[in-house]
């Protein structure tokens, strides 16, 4: 679902290489990062970047990262972004090139390609590695799994509703 | 689904009030929080308690505590309990009186009453004011909401067990 | 003077053991900690827990954490509770089962079990190792001493006391 | 020598207006914030954003954030980038579009476009008001001046010399 | 017991005045404190400093810091200076101009001079308002009063011995 | 330009040698230092100290530390101090023996002996290891250099000045 490129750096300074671009993908987006995992020189420094690319209707999934607030710029394309707060209120906007949006730490965050291009951001962090939990798979696709029961009142769904997004959200085979 | 008592305490100390503890709920437990909302002299001192009850069978839903790690002590009863790391590795045991377990900043996670008698815990965080943020809720039960697309994508679900979803974890009407 | 269980968890859990709860003791009461000692994966996190017990008359004597606020909540009995700020000015209360109180990172604070039945609570720290400093023992049990003249002005007191206190509070022989 | 736009957002978005990019400045470079001061919502949150667009030739002279450590991303264009360490150690590199670079908290840095087209960077600060010290006219056109004996002692250059260069930085009258 | 000059800077700067340095008191020293309270620049920088001054046989009686580690610098004298593990050990040195000690945040700690002349000390906190909290004083010369068995029991004394102590370290009437 | 006498101490305590005092240089001053590397026992306290000693018209020239904010007390003899803000705003004072400033985090900074006798301060620090960046030779005597394009357009000055600069503040072989 999340294509991640494998870039290494060195001391202060990293090069993201060309990725392939085009491969399909069920959610249709593509993250790279420059944590301090790429970036050795980040230790303890406390920020860190990431680009997202996006294929026209791509989205990457609502998730958090446990470790960090994070803000992105749009490079290009229009965007649907938007956070939940603990109060269950929807914060949202759609935005183009040149525009900023805020996800506060520790929320549950999405953003989808609206337009009919591709598009891409570049998000700043205020943490060298913020880490990133995506909803549902940390709920359908763990390993050992999440018990079904919990699940199914989490979800107010059968369980057949929960097998069923097991196996839609199970890690492909190789 | 969630019962929490309105409580307010003054300087440094709280009284949790005996919250009738027998109403019936769909998922069926109570939290009573002690955070710097309650007691004011909390402020800027790092701290907060929350108190769970759990019915048998009662679930605290997958969520998480944007702002602060969480640890519980089992004052009775016999819960299942785990978090999923940023890897979709769900770390989890089943708990007794006495124990205690961790939930670290921002990890979604859970607790369930498997035993067949009421069980309870005692939480201390790291923060004056951690949040909750219910992973179904804030998804499904949004306002506004969250798009059905986004949903149906992060689910791999169709619209209909997005509005399936959405209708039953809808705040109930009074 | 104080009883700790020395119980070893390991990873994000941890059982305190069933530690005999009835040694006779000067002054009566027993701490069992769950913080990074016991709980390995707390490493980091900043929170920890702990449970006391106290016999009736049973005093927890003043006492600071140099690393920690502290809040607890009490399990069953009746405590009279206080903290001393640094304007020598004592926030003090009786909490019976269920309530709850804060002691400020830093300053001296103590409980005595003033029912005529055992008393517990669970404290919730915002430090992973808290560290207890006991007053009466860290000046007049110290290795090596803290000099009798330090003492005696300190207290205002003649060296005739200080004797007797240092013998009275000198770590047991075995 | 710097151009910045007046641009205001609200909440958790920010538009950056297209500023006029083409006025000939001595110092040819453009910088357009994302801090608290444009997004409100980024208080206490710790993180912001900017965006520097260079003109061939273009230098963002030596600074220094007091209050974060900077990450740049090259969007565009070929740059000459480099801070210096508190042992005097310049740690440089060429960098290209897709390329990322650190400059530490507090540390002397600059950015210099070495090719033949503009180029640009997004920046992320762990910090959601870093400031900004541009060295050369903090020292030679701070108001009221900073006395000609310390800059003469300093830069081991007479008084000549200091008042050419306080003369050519001094802030252009309108 | 303790002389502090009441002295009031503004913005960045502070100016402690001439004190009379040679009123008689029963523990013979005297503190003139430079933090935020003093100085309104330090607001948020999180530093502040104090200048202690000592006469023969003078003693700082133990006491804490609940919100700085302290480091001091010897201007003159001969000072007998420790502090106390959260493990009763005592660490300590006789320290002389121009030497220099620590002590860790929150731990109690004491100087005397034991020399034939005053002495003086600059001392360093990592907190712009450390608070001071002396030990013998919080517990025997608290308002309202410890009550008399807690501090019985902790220092294993009779109650005669408590109101002895009470009745020296009382707040002199004027 | 800058004399630092290399004294090593163990644990929590430090004696700084009776250093030469009296070194000619040409900016004529001299710093001994009490941070974590030469006191091992303030590793992760984030507090340290220093001493500068001046001749008269000895300038500590303009730098900054870029991980604490320092405050001074004047142990003797005149100083001019001050240090500039991010708008290029110089807030400085004259302050005489017994006088305190503050210099925040990052800002550069400088103190001028403008008395006719030595001068000295103790500087207090909330970090155990500040860093010191020299303004004028992180720019001028870096290694390897920091190209002179970028120092003639940060100073608006010609390679001439550049290469003078840059030869009167090169490291002085031995």
């Amino acid at each position: 679902m999340q294509g991640r490129c494998r870039c290494h750096g060195s001391g202060f300074h990293l090069r993201w290489p060309g990725c392939a671009s085009s491969h399909q993908q069920l959610v249709w987006f593509k993250r790279n990062d420059a944590n301090v995992m790429q970036v050795p020189g980040l230790n303890t420094l406390g920020v860190s970047l990431a680009r997202i690319d996006y294929a026209p209707g791509g989205l990457n999934p609502p998730h958090t990262h446990p470790r960090a607030t994070e803000t992105i710029f749009t490079l290009e394309g229009e965007l649907f972004v938007g956070f939940i707060t603990t109060a269950d209120k929807l914060i949202s906007k759609t935005i183009k090139e040149g525009e900023i949006f805020v996800f506060p730490r520790g929320l549950v965050h999405f953003q989808k390609n609206v337009g009919d291009k591709p598009a891409s951001v570049i998000s700043g962090f205020n943490g060298q590695l913020p880490g990133t939990q995506v909803v549902a798979t940390s709920l359908f696709a763990a390993s050992p799994p999440v018990p079904d029961d919990v699940l199914e009142i989490a979800f107010q769904v059968d369980a057949k509703v929960v097998d069923e997004i097991k196996a839609n959200l199970a890690p492909k085979k190789k």
